[in-house]
Formats: C-alpha cells, structure tokens, sequence
C-alpha cells in the first residue's frame, strides 16, 4: 500500500503548530519514499466545544473511523481546567475517541538523549542509557467503569472492572515487544490488595508459557514508582492497566529531562492514534516556540504502524541529527535556539 | 499524663531489630522526660502467620486498642510475595488493623539531610530545601471498597468509594498542618476523570473558606507524579486518596536519597500507629545493617502525638547530630559505618 487517508486532529493549545511541522514531514516523506498521504481534518477538544459544543463531533469521529491513522496534537484549555463543574470538558472527547476507536494499547518509547541528558532532574549515571518502552491499558478500568455521584453529594464511586479478555491482546503485544528487545517484561500491579490486579497476574502468568524467552517480573505500583526514578535502567517493557499506567507513564516521562521529546501511540483492532505525550500548554501558544519533536516522533510511530519502517527509520535519524547538532527549540537550549517551524524544515529537509 | 501504654509490633524482617533501637530510646526519654512507658508486644503479618494461622490475632488487635500508641515495625516475606496464589497474606493484617483502629490519617513527613543530599538520585539544585508533608486517607478507597471475581475467572472489579463523612476529617487536618507551616495545601487527584475525585474536590473546596490563610491547589494525579521529580520544592502540604498517595509517597520517598530515615504516622480518633516507610527489607534481617533512624523518627512523631514535643524534639535533634556527624549505617555511608544498635545507642546517648 503506498496511499494513506491520514486523520488529523490539531486540537488545542500548541496542538496545531506541533501538527503541521508533522505534515510538513510526511509531505517530505511522501516525496522520497513514493507514497501517498490524503488529509482529511477534524476538530477536536476545547475547539470543538467553542464551536460546535461536542468535545467530539460526528463529523470527527467518522473522519477517524475512515482513517488509516490518526494524527492528534493535544487538547485541553484553562478555561475548563479551572472549572471542575464544567458539565462539557475536552478530555470527554478524547476518552469517547479512544472507546469508539478501540485504542486498547497505550505504547510509550521513553529514551535518553546523550546530548541533553544534563537537562533532566535525574543524575546522569542513573539515567544514561534508559530506554524502555510502556504498555497502558487504554480503554477500560477505572476510566470506564461505572461511576456514580449520589444526588446529595454525600457519596461518590468509581468501578474498576477488567475481563481477561481485555487484558490479553495488550499483554500478548507487550510480551511480542520484549521478545524484540531485551525480553523482559515487567508488570506493574497492586496485586497484594486488588482483585482487578490479581486478574492481570493470573492472565499474564498464563500467557507467559507462550514467551519462554521472555522473563516476567511483577511489581507492585509503589514500588515501580520508586525504581523507576531510583534505577530505571532496570526496566525494558512495561505493561500496566490504565490508571496506574497514567500515573508511572508521566513520571517515568520526566527521565530524559524533556517531555517536548515524547511521543506516543494508541493502537487498536482497527485504529490507530499517535499523539505527542506533553499537552496543550496553552501559554505557548501561537508563539512558535513549542517543540515540534514529540509530535515527529509520533509520526515516525504512525510510519511504523503503515509498514513504511525504512521512512519510520529514516525520521528517527534526522530528529537525531537535529538534536545532535543543536537544531533544537527554546526548551532544549536557551541560548542557541530555533522555532517550531525552522525544527520541523530542518529534519523535513534532512530527509 | 505521663505514663503511657504501647503497643509493640516488630513484625516481620528488620522489623524487630529497629523497633528494638526506637524501645531503647522510649527508656531513654523515660529517664530524662521523667515519664513512663510500659510496652506490650504483639504478634503482627508474617510472623503471626507462621506461629497463628493468622496475619493479625485478636490478641494483638485487643493489645492495640488498650494502647495510648502502637509502635509497629515492618510486614512481609519472600515466601508471601512470591506466591500471588497465597490465601492468607501478612498485607491483610495490616489492612485490618488500619480499618479496626480507624487510622484514616497517614502521614509522611519528607525532608533533605544536607549531608546526605548527593546520595539522592536528584541532582541537588531540584531537592535542596525540600520540605513536604503528605496526607493520605488511609481507610477507604479502593483498597476497602466491594472486591470480586467471578468464579470462572473471567472478570473481577474493585470499587473505589468515598463519602463527604471520609473525606472532612483528613482534609480539617491537612488545612490546620499548613496553616502552621507555608500555608499551601494541593489536593492530588483525578478530577477529570473519576467522580470520588470530583468530590474530593469539592468536599476541599467547602472546607477551605474556614482556612482562609491557605492556598488550596488542584493537581491532577499523573502531574503530580512528573511536579514531584521535576520541582519537589514547589510542595508544601499534599492531601490525596488511599491509592494515589500510596503511589506518590512512595515515590516521593526517594527524594531525599535514603528511604532508611522516613518516618510515619497513621492518626484516627481514638488511636494512631507510628511506622518506617521502608518494608521488611528480608535480605538485612539479622545482620545488624538495617538503619534504626525511620523507626526512630516515627518514635519521634509519637512522642509528638503524646503531646511530649520537647522528648521529640530533643530526639529528632538527637537523629541530626548523628547524621551530620557521620553516626550512620552503612546504606548511608559504605566507608565509615556503625551497626543498628551503634546507631540507637547514640542517638540514645544524646538524649
Ligand atoms: C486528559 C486525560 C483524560 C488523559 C488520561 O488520563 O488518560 C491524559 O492524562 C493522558 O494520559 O492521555
Ligand atoms: C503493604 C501494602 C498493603 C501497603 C499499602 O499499599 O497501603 C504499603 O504499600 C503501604 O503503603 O503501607
């Protein structure tokens, strides 16, 4: 296949300046490789609510349902933020997109980078050469699980609820993954006080036989907490629910000392999603100075998910040498810096 | 009042042998404070396992009810912790006794040493003056609401529940610590997600027009996992639900590079128990290597609670001058290091 209907969702914040450095690649990658990509754009969060009063239209949704991919910028905006009573919210849409694509599969590559490991918070001989890749559930648990508020406000719940069923197609891709890698998977739980925990120790413990390369470790969630800032160079794949993998996915996120770097994917049946992992980051907007990487990177992930890996390889490459060679914007380095735009032509042009 | 009962629970692991160095210091405060401690010792997780059948026997339930304040060491065993198949476990002891004794405050206070800031995983300019308090509501939640599999081990839920009744009386304690320290209190949570966070919210924002000197601070739960890496000094006090505030104290607790010195106390209406972060630590068991300090400092927040704040102030006095003067065990010092009871005996000599 060499023609792609791509789903673009710039959505709020820095989303659109993110996105388009993101087109400008594929623009860039359509060229060299002989391939093909039709857009087709769709609002999405704060936007859509300002303008149609959905956090997910229709229109939208059907755009993704269509798609061969979907490529997300970020949502959110302070003035719902500072609103918990908002009864209309922006992460609604997202939550709605991820059930009704089926995006059951969070995956997150988190990587140093020798030139910029000094701008993490961490010590370098903790962090350097930490790479791991994280699997959250994305789809079910505690997000979708039944909730109710009493009328009174005098009690609330939230159900945490998995089926083997939902636990085994994400355990068999993270499994897949460390066979790839250094084939060893960790997963995290709190299997010493949930019975939803227990389940995915039984399910994966069952699956485990199917992987006999692959060394399955557990760890209980406060401890992942713990190593992964204490010695993170422990971990290759990671595989967790979807609250728990929201929690240690941003905090393990903070390693390389720059979120503007990180992407991520959201893979299911029939869909994918590939969104950067730092948010709408609203006081930036507009100014050109939001880094553009994550959101490349994700694109190399939707690169991967298309079966173009040499294109996937070739953008990895030219993000490197970006960063190598000091092409890198405001947040990287307050000195010597470059906008949005200028990063993004510099690796399209690369490639 | 100065003849206090204590209930005495070694446990499991190094449990006993630092409980042994806080005993030594009681006697030493006795001597010098002019007030009484009779001790009374129970069996507690592991241990009450192999001697009882039980993790928690009604015996030991009975001596901690009778007690002005229980001093506890640390549960758990290889044996339990390799075995997710285990029926009875040494976790479900200490469970109960949090819920039978109504301990719905645990609190961690969080400090750097500076001469123990370059053993942090942080580098030093992100920790230096770092000084966090954490309440976490420790009987309720999804650790204590309904749990089910169903026969055939296809599903199973656990439900996180909270009332207005749970949430107040946590959140007036937390308000009255920042009114004494700086005065900010942040409310960790998933508000955008989960309704018990929605009411945690709005239960919080009830209450803090009765502290009007308080600054009341919302973060989301995944946030607050990356703020307290990327900029822990930014936190004062922090109040969060049971299972978002095991995750974030554990993971706070490698801020200030040696978990082996943070203390504990879990506070209800009629009773509190003082405990170290640090678990059993199996592999230390009986080599005379296991730092005291943690249980010591946890002595230090019941003297505290038995409103005798010049003994706990003397004796957390008494920790420092040990620490800066090199009186350490050897996970704080691999050239120069004491044993256990080196360490207690001098902390105790100061006294
Ligand atoms: C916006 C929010 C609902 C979402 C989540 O919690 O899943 C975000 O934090 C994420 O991780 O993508
Ligand atoms: C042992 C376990 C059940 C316990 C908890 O999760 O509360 C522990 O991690 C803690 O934080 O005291």
């Amino acid at each position: 296949n060499s023609y792609f209907k791509i789903a673009v969702l710039p959505g709020d914040g820095i989303g659109p300046e993110v996105v388009t450095e993101s087109i400008k690649i594929l623009d860039a990658v359509a060229e060299v490789f002989q391939c093909a990509f039709q857009y087709s754009y769709g609002l999405m969060g704060a936007e859509a609510i300002f303008k149609t009063g959905d956090p997910l239209p229709d229109e939208t949704l059907k755009i993704c349902k269509d798609s061969d991919a979907v490529l997300f910028g970020a949502i959110g905006d302070p003035v719902f933020d500072n609103n918990p009573e908002a009864k209309v919210r922006p992460e609604q849409g997202l939550l709605k997109l991820r059930k009704e694509l089926g995006l059951y599969a969070n995956i997150r590559p988190l990587k140093t980078y020798v030139s910029l490991i000094d701008k993490s918070p961490l010590k370098r001989e903790i962090i350097e050469g930490t790479d791991i890749q994280i699997f959250r559930e994305l789809v079910s648990g505690i997000y979708f699980g039944e909730k109710f508020t009493d009328p009174d406000g005098k009690y609330a719940y939230d159900v945490c609820k998995y089926s083997t069923e939902e636990i085994i197609p994400i355990a068999h891709m993270a499994f897949k993954e460390a066979e790839k890698r250094k084939k060893k998977l960790t997963l995290v739980d709190k299997a010493n006080v949930l019975d939803t925990s227990r389940l995915w120790r039984k399910t994966c413990q069952k699956i485990a036989s199917q992987y006999p390369d692959v060394q399955l470790d557990y760890l209980f969630v406060d401890n992942a907490a713990m190593q992964l800032i204490l010695n993170p160079k422990q971990f290759d794949v990671i595989l967790t629910e979807n609250m728990f993998g929201d929690i240690i996915s941003d905090e393990a996120s903070v390693i390389g000392g720059s979120i503007g770097l990180l992407p991520s994917a959201s893979i299911g049946e029939e869909n994918a999603l590939f969104e950067p992992i730092h948010g709408s980051y609203p006081q930036a907007k507009g100014k050109g100075i939001a880094n553009p990487v994550a959101s490349i990177l994700s694109t190399a992930m939707m690169l991967d998910y298309l079966e173009l890996p040499e294109a996937a390889d070739k953008l990895r490459r030219a993000v490197e040498h970006s960063i190598e060679n000091g092409y890198v914007t405001v947040d990287l380095n307050t000195e010597q810096h470059y906008s949005t735009g200028e990063v993004g032509s510099f690796i399209a042009d690369y490639i």
